[in-house]
C-alpha cells in the first residue's frame, strides 16, 4: 500500500541542539569523520484509497510543519519494498 | 554532498500516540480519507569524506534507536536534488 511521505526538518540556518548533541557523542564512539547531524520528523500518511499529494500538503502546511522554522517535503513511498537498507 | 539518511520509526505494534492526534484533528480540517498517520524521526548524517554505511548504522545502533520499541533503515541520499517535492 503507498503512503505519503512528509519529510519536515529545521531549516539550515536554525540550530538542531538534538543533532548536535548526537554529534557531539560520537567521538566517544570512536568516530570521528562525521562533520553533520541533523535531526527531523517523518511522518507516514496512509490513505483509504489513493494517496493524495495534495492532501498531504495541506496536512504538513497545517499541522505537521512550523513553517517559521521548518521545511518539508512530500513524496509517495511504496511501502512493501523498503526505501533503505535494513540493519 | 551525499549524506547518510537514517529513518527512525516506531514498531508497528507500537502504539504512535504523537501519529494519532495528528490523525484524530485531521476531520476537523475535512480530511476523512486517511487510514493512519504514524510520525518517526528522520536523521541525516553528513560525513568529511565518503558516506559510511557501516558506520552510519552503528551511529543508529548505539545513538539513535532504541531497538525495543523501533525499527531503522539506512540509505545514501544526495542532497542536491531533492528526495520528494518541495510545496
Amino acid at each position: 500500500m503507498p503512503r505519503v511521505v512528509v519529510d519536515v526538518m529545521l531549516k539550515p540556518e536554525i540550530l538542531d541542539p538534538q543533532g548536535q548533541a548526537v554529534a557531539n557523542a560520537l567521538p566517544r564512539l570512536g568516530v570521528s569523520d562525521v562533520s553533520s547531524v541533523r535531526i527531523g520528523r517523518r511522518v507516514e500518511i496512509e490513505f483509504t484509497g489513493e494517496p493524495d499529494l495534495d492532501r498531504a500538503r495541506e496536512i504538513a502546511d497545517k499541522l505537521l510543519a512550523n513553517p517559521v522554522i521548518e521545511d518539508f517535503t512530500l513524496r509517495v513511498v511504496e511501502m512493501d519494498d523498503t526505501e533503505g537498507a535494513r540493519p
